[in-house]
């Protein structure tokens, strides 16, 4: 069976792009390798519109029940290892060996935070440890928190919390920042902000919650949150597969979320719309966008 | 007080920009002049991420608490009917002779969907009579429906209803449809839709629930529904006076939601982006994307 649609990706994009497909009955089929994708990380989400708070498993819960509801199919804890296009269809082959086909592809496949790498990381995410200062500045009100990062993501993020935190040491790698002049002003101006030039992390330290950091240069700082401002990875995998342009490793789409190549769409995380403004509403939006252009697409070629 | 940011409309595209608004600890105030917008008129929502079915005004309701949990302030059933740019302040009157002033002004004031304009319109809304094919349609499976209008708008509302109902009459005012080929080609080859050409409504028929149109010639067709699909109104009143550039009435935006004047911003309905596809979930992104770069803009000048 050949699928109208396969969508790469169950996160926000993704499932929103399903529910919309369900609606305009598009035969089609969900593959996720993390059930939700990077927001079920997050231990509170306070941004999605009519939820003053919510868990970020809970949040894709509900919007992963509400797919499956409308009859959505999602294959999860699948990895599409290789894409290929032949005369205008799509085969996909998975890590556990299924051969898929379908005359449109849907690529929501999010990227991850780089991390800084270190055996403990893990164990704090949520306790102390954060990649998203929009996301969790405010449980840091008047604490003191760390910044890693030297780049306009790492100086907004220590800006953002000088507001909320009582003090904010900015970490950077090298002996400069990397980021606008505007950000790097604001950020040599602000009183809160204490900026360690060439340093790096060594060691997280802490019980249950992360109290404390090993600098490179062996010093040790106590802190109640440490934000990792690096940047993100998106996935090369299959974008180079397809032949997909990208920018900085982001798919390159036009205001139907669609790529250089027809048939391939993009929405969420891994595009380069929503000004790169990266939220669970603006990755929700352009799946919806996503699939009423792939229902456009079918009908005009049916 | 000069506000660092008012918001015209508190529909979704307001109360989101609003709930990003407080986050970034914005000084700003929403004015509404019809609580909710557009949607809350809405019977049931099927679309949005999360709530496989709400009523429109349960669903704005939500999103406006959570505004107000985060502190906004909202000014409703209040008209802004001037507005002016001194010094790179605007100053605002309202019909109710409050004057207020800001530095940033972001429009949501949403659209209007064009009515047919018949006395008995209104007391069918959401009983019988609907604007909104993607968001109703369901509702009418196996049943009769009638589409008004020749346009893009009305073909795609015709064929995706006829996915879902028995009988599709489509009523087009003049000889022939002014939409896409593609469209037109679809519906004149599908046996469940039969147009109607050169006729209008002159009369909704029914008790409670609408039951049967009466056409300009003088045949009664019995329907179960009516979609009214002849377009939507922006209003011209605020975009007039601030000079703002449009397409077909919709204010131009750029990525970042920010229109050819420097400090006004616009979302959702109103304006030109995500390709056109009307709905909460895209109003309510673009109200995020342009608080992230109102937040930027006054970084910057600060």
């Amino acid at each position: 069976m050949i699928y109208d649609l396969i969508i790469i990706g169950a996160g926000p994009a993704g499932l929103t792009a399903s529910i919309y497909a369900s609606r305009y009955k598009i035969n089609h089929l969900v593959i996720g390798e993390i059930p939700g994708g990077l927001i079920s990380e997050a231990h509170n989400v306070c941004n999605w519109p009519g939820e003053a708070e919510i868990g970020g498993y809970d949040l894709i819960t509900k919007i992963k029940n509400h797919a499956e509801k409308l009859g959505a199919q999602i294959m999860i804890m699948e990895k599409v290892i290789e894409i290929k296009k032949e005369n205008d269809i799509f085969i996909l082959n998975t890590e556990s060996q299924k051969k898929l086909e379908a005359k449109n592809i849907l690529l929501t496949i999010g990227t991850k935070h780089r991390t800084l790498g270190l055996p403990e990381e893990k164990k704090y995410i949520g306790k102390g440890l954060a990649y998203c200062a929009t996301c969790d500045a405010m449980f840091y009100k008047d604490k003191v928190v760390g910044v890693v990062g030297g780049g306009n993501s790492a100086l907004t993020a220590a800006l953002y919390l000088s507001e909320v935190a009582e003090k904010v040491y900015l970490i950077v790698r090298d002996d400069k920042f990397n980021g606008e002049t505007v950000w790097v002003e604001h950020v040599i101006n602000n009183k809160k902000i204490e900026t360690i030039f060439n340093s790096g992390i060594q060691k997280l330290n802490g019980g249950n919650r992360l109290e404390s950091i090993d600098l490179i240069n062996g010093s040790n700082l106590k802190i109640d949150g440490l934000f990792v401002e690096i940047g993100t990875e998106p996935d090369e995998l299959l974008i180079k597969q397809l032949n997909l342009t990208t920018d900085k490793g982001y798919i390159i789409v036009d205001k139907e979320q669609q790529t250089n190549i027809e048939g391939v769409w993009a929405a969420g995380d891994i595009s380069t719309n929503s000004a790169g403004f990266r939220q669970v509403i603006t990755a929700c939006s352009e799946g919806a966008i996503a699939t009423f252009s792939i229902f456009s697409s079918l009908q005009k070629n049916k």
